[in-house]
């Protein structure tokens, strides 16, 4: 595989592996994506510090409002905060 | 970095190691983006066989329309394909 199909298959695994845990074996609900937040992109989480944030962050990103958080929501998220770091870098260039 | 953190900053150097070889050093251009997917997406390009086929993708990715494809275009397209393989997993799986 290259990087690229490697990192792809990396951020499926990521979701499934917090998914899996409870209820829904293909969503994450909040105890899960609070997990996987803290474990895997713990320099984001340094700007969520309270739960007020986290349940804002969790309203976000559950679009079809069935306060569980599906692959395809996920991967929206994913994208998003890379767009951000992207840009971030850009900026640093100039 | 954990291995989420080393997949979206892969993603980002895939793209700008493409994007900074001709013209706007932060947009693909059309021969830019043929390179990249033929070189770091072979398995899905053997389902874009024809000229046709990649001016349609390029196309529907472009979506503010300047004939070249941005970083936020790119992850757009990114997480769709991410998004397909996922279902194809998840059905696999069933």
């Amino acid at each position: 595989m290259t990087n690229l199909e490697t990192s792809m298959a990396t951020i499926i695994e990521v979701f499934q592996k917090y998914s899996e845990r409870e209820g829904d074996r293909h969503k994450l609900k909040k105890s899960e994506l609070k997990e996987l937040l803290n474990d895997e992109l713990p320099e984001l989480m340094t700007h969520v510090k309270d739960q007020a944030s986290l349940d804002s962050l969790m309203e976000s990103l559950d679009t079809d409002g069935d306060a569980e958080c599906d692959f395809q929501e996920f991967m929206t998220f994913i994208a998003m905060v890379t767009v951000c770091c992207h840009e971030f870098f850009v900026h640093e260039d100039e």
